[in-house]
Parts: C-alpha cells; structure tokens; sequence
C-alpha cells in the first residue's frame, strides 16, 4: 500500500523496522504532532498499542514491561511538555539499565524557539540519562534517507538493550500534513522497495529473540555480545575464590540479567552462600531449593553479631548496589577481596571498598569459574550463616501480629504461581528484603531500584503484569499509590489484572526510620506527611474492587479471594508506621541477641 | 540561634536570604536529602510552606502562584526522580516567562555515579529551559563561602526575575547528617556575622518590592531595570505608527507585563483598535469602558470577510504569540509593519512576516510613544472592526444552546469580581478567546500557554489561586482534569478555595477539530481516546462539592451556588465534543456571512 504522504511514509518505515526487530507493543499518548507515529504504531498488525492519558504514567508503564521482559516498548507523545513528562522513567531506565526507546514529536526546525505554540526545546531534553539522542531529519521520500532511518531505528534498538541498556530518544519532527491525508506526488511511486518497505532476505531465519514479531526480517538485523574474560584472567580469577571463605552477593538485577543455574553452580563450586537480594532474581525459584540462597541480612548483619565473626576472603558482586543497608555496611567493614562483576563496567557500589571492577557478564563468567574453581571448602563457615538464617526466620515466623513487614511475606506467601510481585519504595521493598524467606515459588520480583523513586509505582507494575500471564500482586505504600493514582487508569484502559496491596500508614513511613523523626516541628507537617486521604473512592473511579482490612488474617482472606477472583482488586490494611517499625526494631534486635548469645556458648 | 551544623547553618542562609529578598511562600516535597532546605524554609517565620506530595504538582503550583504575582515561589525537592517531575512545569515556566527557583537536593559528589540509593544526574537537568543553573559547593561554616551563597541567591532570583524571567535551578548537595543535629565543633562560634546572619543596614529602606517579607535588607539588594529606546527610535517608531490604519495585537502577556493604561494611551494616540487576547491582561478591566478593546477576531477574521478590507499599514505587537489561529493568519496575509515589541528581545511570531523586532519594555514604550506619536485618523477602519464585532457578539449572544463555548461565557458573566480564572488548554482557552466579550469586569484570565500542555492545569491555578483573595474559578476540559487530578489535594492541603467547571466531553475534544477526525480507525482510539471516567468520586477522594448539570441554566444555577458557597465545588457539564465543535463552526460561519453580505451592501 502506497503511502498517501510522507510522514505516513515516514512513520511506516519507523514502527515496521521496529516490528521487524522484534517490538511487540508500544505505548501511545493521544497528541496532534505525533499523528504520523500514532497512524502507523495503530495500523500495525504486530504490535499492540496501549494507550496512555498522562504520559509520566505512559512512560513508566513501559519501563515495567521492559524490565519485565528486557525489551523495548516505544514511547509516542506530541510535542512539549509531554516529553518532559517522560523524564522521571527515563531517570529510573537509565538507573537500571531498562531499555525505553522515547519517540517525542516535534516541530519542523524553523519553527523552533520562533514563539509557536507547543514548542519547547526538545534537544537533548534528557540530558546524559539516555544512550543515545537522535534529532531526525524531515521526512522525506527518498531512498537514502529511508535506508539512513531503518538504519537510525536498528541503532537505537541496539542502544537501548546493549550491555549497558538504558534509555535512547528519537526526536521526531513532522509537518504538516500530520494525517494520512493524499498528498500527490508527495510519495514517488518507483520509490526504492529496500528502503521504504524494508528488506526481504529469502531464506534467512532472524537469530534468536529479533524480527519475532514480524515475519520479515529486519532492514538491520542485531546480534548483542556480552563481555566475556579471556582464560588467563578466569584462571586467576578462579584462584582468588579459591578460599575457604566467601560469599556471593546479588544485589537487584538488570532485565533478564542473571542465570540461576549458573549462580548456583559458582555457589556449589565454591562453598560460597549467595546473599540474595530480592530483585536479584535468586530470592525465588527451584534453585534454591538446591542452593544456600540467604535472605535474612538485613536483621542480623549487625556490629554485634559480626563483630567475632572471621572476615570473608573473598566477595562476588553483581547486580546493583543491594537494598539492605546493613549488608552494604558490612562488606564495608570486611576487608574481603570484593569483585564487583559489572557487565557494563559501570561502578555500582558506593562504600568504595570494592577492590576488583570485572567487566564480564555475571552469568557467564559464574559458569566459567564454576568449571575452574577449587578451594578449601569450609562447612563451618557456611553453617554460621545458616544458623543466623533459622534464627532469623525463626524469629519472623514466630511474630504473628499486624506489621507491614508481616503483611508482604503474607502476600508473598499466598501469592498464586507463577507471579509477577512489584515492590513500592520506599518500605515494601525493605520489608521484601528483611521478611520474605528464600522459596522455591514461582515468584519473579520486580522494584525500580535505580533511583528508588516513589513516583510511576503503579505504572511501572502494571506495565510488567501486561507482558506476562502471571498474577500480578503490587504491593505499595500510599504515598506511592497516591503520587500514581493516574496508573490505575491502566487496569482498564490496558487490560491489566492486578491485585493492589496498598498499605496505607497515612504518610511517609520510611521518615520515623530517620533521625528527623524527633523534631517536631517539622516532622510531622513536612515528612511525615499524613494527607488522611480515604483512598476508598478510587475503587470507583477506576473500576476496581476494593476492600479494607484491619488484621493479617483479614488480609491473608482478602488478598486470597482477591487472586482468585476476575478483574483487579486493592486491598488495603492501614497500619501504623510507628508501631510497624517499632516491631522491625524489635525483631531485628531479637534476632541480634540470639545470635550474640549463640556466639557466646 | 547558633545553627547545630554546616548543613542547617547553609540552609538557614538560602533561606533567609530569599526571605529578605521577598520571597513569601515556598513549595515543598517530603524527602530526606532535602531535610535541611525543608526544616529552614519550616522555621522561617515570614516565609508560607504549601506541602506537595506530588512533585510534578508541586512545580506547578508554583508556577500558577508566581505566574499570578510574578514573584518567585521556590520549590524544594529531594534527589533522583522527584527533581525531574519539575521538568514540565520548568518548561512552561521557561516559555512563558515565569519565575521560578528549583532547589533540588543531592548527594555530594563523590556519590554521584557510584551506585549510591536515589542517586541520578542532576547536573544541568533541565538543559537550557532554564535561565542559570548552579550546582553549589558542598556546605561549609565560612565567611566568604556563606556570602557566596547569599550572593548566588540574589543572582538567582536576579536571573529568575529579570526582563527575560523563567527557571533557575540550584543543585543542593548535602552530606549527613541532614536533621538539625547538633555536631560540636561543625559551626564556630566568632563566625563572622555578616556571612551568617545577613546584613544589618541601619535606616535603609527596602526598594520598592525587595525585602517585603522581612524587615532586614537582604545580603544583595536587587533593582531590576527594563529596556527602554533611546529618544530618536522612539520619535521614528512614532512616525511609523502614524498612519491611518493600525492595531495593536496583545498576545499572552508575561507575568506582571502589561499596564492597561499605557496601552490605552497608545491606542486613543493611534486610533488603532487593540485586539486583545484573553490572557493578555487586556480583555477584561476597568481600561475597556474607554478603549477600543476587541475580542471576536478568533471568529471574523476570516479570508472571505478580509478580502475587501484594507490592509492595516502597521501593527504594534506585545505579548506572546496570540492564542487565535485566524488572527495570526490575518496578519502573515497582510502586508503591514509589524513591530513585535519584546522586553527580552526574543521572537515570538512564528509566520515570520513581522518586520521589526523592538526590544523594549512595552507598557513603558507605549507611554512614551502615546506622548509623540499623531497621525492622520480613520473613522472608517475603526468602524470597520466595529462593525465586525457587533456582528460576532450579536451572534455569539443570540445562541443559547447547550456548548463548550457558551458554558465558558456563562462562567465569566456569572464569576463575582474580583475573579482570577485560569483556563486549560487545550479547549477552554480558545473557547475564551472567542466568546468572551471584552468586558470590565475585574477578571484577571490566566492559562499554561507557554507550552500549551494540559499537564499541571489544577496546580496551577491552585497555586494562582493561593497568591490573592480573589475568588478562584478554573475551567478544565476532562483530559486536562484526569492529568493533574493529584493537583487537587491542594485544595484541602493548601486551603485554597476553587470552583472548577469541568467540561467534561469523554476525551480529547479538540481533535475534532482536525483532519484526523476523518480517520476512522485510528481516531478514536488513539485521538479522541474516550476514558469513561466517572469523575463523581473525586470529590469525596480531595473533600469537594460535586455538582453535575446539563443545561446552561442548570449550570449558571450550581455556578452562582458554587461561588457563593464556602469551600470548593467541582461543577461539571457533560457535553459532546462534536456538537461543541459544529456550534463553534455554525456561529463562525453566521457571522462571516452576516459580515459578507455587510460589505456587499
């Protein structure tokens, strides 16, 4: 089908090399300026369209299907501040290497700081957060400039899901027409079929995980390389772990970064337990029914306990800094040879103790050292930390009263398999770490730990829940509820089912942690917070079921019928941040003492 | 009050500093880094706090509250994603010329790019949008340190508040302890006064709007001059203007730009009419009874009406680009000189047919020009536009059907004076533009027409709203009203009263407007984008009166109930968008016939 003009021409050739490299979904705000993008994305019979009203929430929508599933989902918005609503998710992909591709709309050049409406500066509008920035060139028929825009979409796929994933921007500039409207002899009829309707490879299979979505191939097809160590620095890094004492850290993992099996098998090679952290994507699943996955750190890291404890020798590090402060301050105070694995060789570990970067795919070198490393192996070591884990969770498991912490292990615990579990900052994420006991359950835990935002929660949820047919479960404070109540527009709008553990403390929970907690004034008007919002009401407005409880058994059958039940339900306890994190403080220290004690027979 | 640390000692310096240079209200976010800022702006006695749990809100609300004052409302956030939820609001800011002061917290340096929790790139976040960018040292208890920061706060405010007024952004790092703990030895006790504390001038006055919020000089007194022509441009401008035929074209107008009088002055030198946009500070006011205010250009200004007319020989610009299409087409056809007249020297005219570019105070050139200037008068091209809107406001008066337009005009009519209302993008502002009559009325119109989003429309006029004791009225479309439904809490939150018409058509009305509404699929879906909201249930979410009408009885009743009533009152009207729109056609089409058959008389 012949385009009617070129800016269809244009989007066309955008969206299906997109299709081609195996885009499957893209999230579209309504806007005049991105009309060409909208037409073509809407028209394309392999990629489904979600639409977003408010384009902070478009963004972060697509930022949790991408972590979810380590893909790009495009971003389409009009011109001026619709972009620079994107900004707060492009911030979190960057942070945690999710890739996003923003396709922002935009004025031809001339009209550009010329006083015409809608225009804001667009270049460069994220500044050094994406990978890659790109100011497109005007449509235009022509073959070379159609082959340099296949070229352009390849580029920034390879950008945005390289080593280093992140976010890529595109800045798009169209004139009107924006509609498909016939524009004659805008589009030459013996317009070059390479370049305006992409390649056709006879025969060739596209490699694995691109032109999925499409049957075509794409016009530039990508293969991604990961860095690997050669033999001699595998071998002496094999030699390094070969000691009796060490420990494996997974701190949250970037999209589809980590191996299982290949953790595991460093794990048994090496005698070392695996500290890991709850978006490592070791917290859960079969292994570690096979591996010593430890997840209790957070309690009983303390000074006290540690402090008679023989120091490890040896720290593999991936994923990003861990969410557990104590575990942070620990490796600080060990003076462990600490090898921090980072595929992209960025440094992610801010005590500065760190004493090895090695740039190398954490999965794939694990696999590779597994096969190579020998050592002491020292049971008595592995069995001290085995101990402060029954102790801690002991300790958990005995304290049945209503606490936040209580409550997600509850949701954990009666979470449907398989199931896609996000985790709000501030607190929900902390109490994941600290509560939820290693389980082989189908689980995958997601967070946006990059910047650790409060903002695009929900969002950021609902946008990984629609890239799977797991039950979704987010669990969220409500401040983050409230900061993205717009993302709830999505269950409906996109066909998200979800169940929404709100656990509403009536403010800023994480502040009675700090030591801001015991000046008043300000801290209750200015951190704290409370709003007294009655959140009841966005049950309606957003067609969700909702129910409140006031017990963790009221929970435990609320969120259980919620599961089970069609459509999407919040369930909402209100707690008491106080008294929730007076019961953190008060395990957290019965945990110490038993240990101490125990070091003290 | 000896300060218990570097940090608070730092903190209480900005914020001082502002409050001696007049600053009066602060719009805050809870968060930890920030604790510093926040605590000092919290203490400060002659300085408000507006607490915003949404930060994108936040800025907007200081965008409405210094857009309504022209006075910068500083806004403090802590680090990561938080400080990019500015983004939108620093961009209008930037376009329209708002003054605006971010301080945005952050970690010190040697943990940016580390790995470190909610760390991002704060560095120049928001690109060139803003006027000056700073990235202050880290806090230290020093003479010359202090009265540099107090020396970057007047320039700060210097640059946000200048003839080209917008964004300023100030980079805050902080290291622990954040609260105001007492750290001995941190603050020396001699620490040389005037660094510290300020200033002390004995017996000198403030200037004129500087130091109102407190009663000590501030470290750096601010004046701020305008550009002025020199005496021979001014007479040969004068004489460039005396011709028979001319307009004076008020586009948007800058915070605090226009002085009615000035411009009447000009006009009754002239003769020429003044074609006043409705946010130009000109359409409404006392200045009407005497000068030749119009207000239907949006409707007459038509090819087929302009044809016969003359050309006028020249036209004096201010203010932005206007918000009416027809009017700024009218004028790229004619062959007129065009004086664009801009304090900042900037180009706002995106037909590039003006011919001169006159960087001057407008208020005070047209003064000066009103002294000098006399030329040859015409009756008959005054008469002209006239004639044309008594046409327009005779058709616009004889229509008493339910639509957007009408509901808009209601609103004005029915508002009690004085009255601020601020009308979204992208509908009500145009339906404004085009039906509101030049009035008397103590109305001061505003709206986000620097960028034109519909992003941030409750918060700004929420945060207009809490500058004066004006009676609130706001006028949002349901897109605009879903975006910003967080913006609400500030009603409740920051005890500020409002009547909100919502005029709520399912979706995005003015997309039946263009060309794409002939394409069907993608249109509504990805256009129009009906939601099916029912909005009911905000009203007890944010603790406001809901009142839902369907005639435009019906709502100038729940209207007049509404403004007479204490507390705030959503008023919302279900209309049709593509009903809404054919009116606004039918009525441009009686008045272009009606005025085209007048000139074949």
């Amino acid at each position: 089908m012949t385009a009617p003009n070129r800016n269809t021409l244009w989007a066309r050739a955008i969206v299906d090399e997109l299709a081609r490299s195996g885009v499957t979904a893209a999230c579209i705000s309504p806007g005049s300026r991105s009309t060409p993008l909208t037409v073509a994305f809407d028209e394309h019979e392999a990629i489904r369209t979600f639409s977003h009203l408010d384009e902070r929430s478009a963004a972060y929508f697509a930022l949790g299907r991408a972590r979810r599933t380590g893909e790009v989902t495009p971003l389409v918005c009009t011109s001026g501040t619709a972009a620079a609503n994107y900004h707060p998710a492009v911030l979190e992909a960057d942070q945690s290497r999710v890739p996003l591709l923003a396709l922002t709309a935009d004025r031809p050049p001339e009209l550009r700081d010329s006083g015409a409406n809608q225009t804001a500066d667009q270049e460069k509008l994220y500044g050094d957060a994406v990978r890659w920035y790109k100011d497109l060139p005007e449509p235009e028929a022509e073959p070379r400039k159609l082959r340099s825009l296949r070229t352009t979409v390849a580029r920034a796929l390879a950008e945005a899901e390289g080593t280093d994933a992140g976010p890529v921007h595109l800045n798009c500039p169209f004139r009107k027409p924006l509609e498909p409207t016939e524009v004659p002899g805008d589009v030459p009829e013996d317009l070059e079929a390479l370049a305006a309707e992409g390649r056709e490879r006879e025969g060739s299979a596209a490699p694995a995980g691109v032109g999925a979505g499409s049957s075509s191939p794409a016009f530039v097809e990508r293969a991604q390389g990961a860095p690997e160590l050669p033999d001699t620095e595998i071998r002496s890094l094999a030699e390094e772990l070969g000691v009796e004492r060490g420990l494996i850290v997974a701190g949250p993992a970037d999209p589809t970064e980590v191996d299982p099996e290949a953790i595991v098998a460093l794990a048994h090679a090496t005698g070392f337990p695996i500290l890991a952290d709850p978006l490592s994507g070791l917290r859960f699943g079969g292994h570690t029914r096979v591996a010593p996955v430890l997840g209790g750190y957070d309690a009983y890291l303390d000074e006290s306990v540690t402090a008679d404890w023989p120091d490890p020798e040896a720290v593999f590090r991936i994923g990003a800094s861990p969410t557990s402060k104590p575990l942070r301050k620990y490796l600080a105070r060990t003076d462990a040879e600490q090898f921090v694995v980072d595929p992209a060789g960025k440094w992610r570990e801010a005590e500065f103790t760190a004493s090895d970067l090695v740039v190398a795919d954490p999965s794939r070198l694990a696999e590779a050292l597994a096969r190579v490393v020998s050592g002491p192996d020292s049971a008595d070591w592995r069995e001290r930390w085995a101990a402060a884990e029954r102790t801690h969770w002991e300790t958990v498991d005995a304290h049945e009263g209503l606490f936040e912490g209580g409550l997600v292990v509850d949701a954990v615990d009666a979470a449907p398999e398989p199931t896609t579990l996000f985790v709000s900052n501030s607190m929900p994420v902390r109490d994941l770490d600290r509560f939820a006991r290693p389980s082989a359950d189908a689980v995958t835990a997601l967070g946006n730990r990059g910047v650790s935002g409060i903002d695009g929660i929900t969002s950021t949820a609902l946008g990984a829940g629609s890239a799977t047919t797991d039950h979704l479960t987010l669990v969220i404070g409500d401040l983050a509820y409230y900061h993205d109540m717009n993302g709830l527009l999505a269950v409906a709008r996109c066909d998200v089912d979800a169940t929404i553990v709100l656990l509403n403390n009536d403010g800023g929970g994480i502040f009675h942690m700090l030591p801001i907690e015991s000046f008043e004034p300000p801290f209750t008007d200015q951190f704290k917070t409370p709003h007294g919002i009655d959140f009841e009401p966005t049950g309606d407005l957003y067609g969700l079921d909702y129910e409140r409880v006031d017990s963790r058994e009221g929970f435990v059958d609320a969120y259980s019928e919620a599961v089970a039940s069609e459509g999407s339900t919040v369930v909402e306890v209100v707690t008491d941040a106080a008294d929730s994190h007076a019961v953190r403080d008060r395990l957290r220290e019965q945990v110490i003492e038993a240990l101490a004690d125990g070091s003290a027979d």
